[in-house]
């Protein structure tokens, strides 16, 4: 994969901080941007009995919206100025029960083009201080004019 | 696709709303259950700011979410007494930014195997009485024993 | 699903024929176009062993190959003059063994935007003159300038 | 991912190889086996028209075909005798036209289940000598018993 990329301009983090701090599902949820560079994003989530599915674990849904924004905000690190990011697709395999006390969803951009952006994100699990991953995902996204 | 199923066991409907009440991540969302019948599942899903990506819409996340649970109860409801469903991945399609008023996930089983079921999905945003398909899921679920 | 769409110019159908004549890979498998419409192609492909995977069923390869072709295809029935169609990506779920006479692809764009096109096909295997479902792609394809 | 597996019994590669040979349809493509170990397969592909899209290159279900056995393979070298592999779905991302004098399908198991196993496929093109990505699949696949 391409293993060094240039941020889009040169206000790429605060771009970034700024968007993820809009939103909405980030806050309610619990998550933070726990690492940028250009062309990666993790983000870290807690746990909380507010993000599981029936046996306690994280949900797959909530597993796939941290992987999701990790992705995007990849991707946005090397957007030129006065565009933003949209999710076209993604595709994640929930390869372990995410059992632990959080997630942390680690993103990488594996193809940067001018319309599209194809990313790929671990998931893992943190549990007794050590990590397991548990998720896989395959991510496009499309650049976008900015609409403000 | 396949038109008909019959329920896995009596107590189909009372055991998919009971491990529904279990996960935490639906009701913190804030999402009920609107529709079930053998191998369908519709979940619906109010709007909130809380919900939101950066511009308002609906999180691709937080639609993968409910669409996530509405396909894993499609395939409980026709699984046999003592089983349990977890998903094994999916893939979403985000077709239009899903700004409205709620989400509507309707999930339909599309195979029911002995040991995988694949569903439909189809998210739904509605605006002002009307409906639009806003994401397309194509989801695989596996039946396991149950854990107690 | 959008019931209904306009073809892209008044030479649709004579320009996807002549694009899949291009396509070696088709003539090398034995595939025809069984059906055109706008926004919907199927294409049609007989049993040979040179198809096979190793139990003698066809290939999840070449399911994905006639399925790809076929929702391509449909995509570019609804496109603009001097525009051409790339697959971004696509995912596909064997929902059963492969066995039979004749594949049968059946693709349908679900949403036609400026930039990006979503089908959804749908792979029959016929076996003894009835069909049944084996395979189903979900499946984004690019509209891009013609380069000739 | 994990690092290291090791193989599902004695005669892994003997039984790779010979359920390679069955595959009709590796054989009509002119495909090989180019490196084999635990967990791990390559599938190489030299160009010939007959394998091309209406542009010349590759065809995207050519290039899935390769990935697929590649990972069909990779999984099958840790399985125990007496099973075999099934495809249950994959999904793959084109990342750049697959241009060049042949395809080098690489597949790794990342994770390997009592019943399921994913693996993830990076597909390289060479050209004049040089290697470039051109297509990454994230795939399931499922252990079954063997029917002969």
């Amino acid at each position: 994969m391409d293993s060094a990329f240039e941020p889009g301009n040169g206000d790429w983090e605060a771009r970034v901080r700024s968007s993820f701090e809009r939103q909405g599902a980030m806050r309610h949820l619990g998550a933070s941007i726990a690492r940028l560079a250009p062309g990666q994003c993790t983000i870290a989530l807690p746990y909380r009995p507010e993000l599981s599915q029936q046996h306690g674990y994280f949900h797959a849904g909530i597993s796939s919206t941290v992987a999701d924004s990790a992705g995007g905000y990849a991707a946005l690190t090397l957007f030129p100025a006065q565009t933003e990011v949209v999710t076209v697709e993604f595709k994640i395999n929930l390869l372990a029960p995410a059992l632990g006390d959080a997630l942390v969803a680690e993103a990488a951009v594996v193809r940067s083009g001018r319309t599209l952006t194809v990313c790929s994100v671990e998931v893992l699990v943190e549990r007794d201080g050590a990590r397991a991953c548990c998720a896989l995902m395959q991510q496009t996204l499309m650049r976008v004019a900015a609409t403000r």
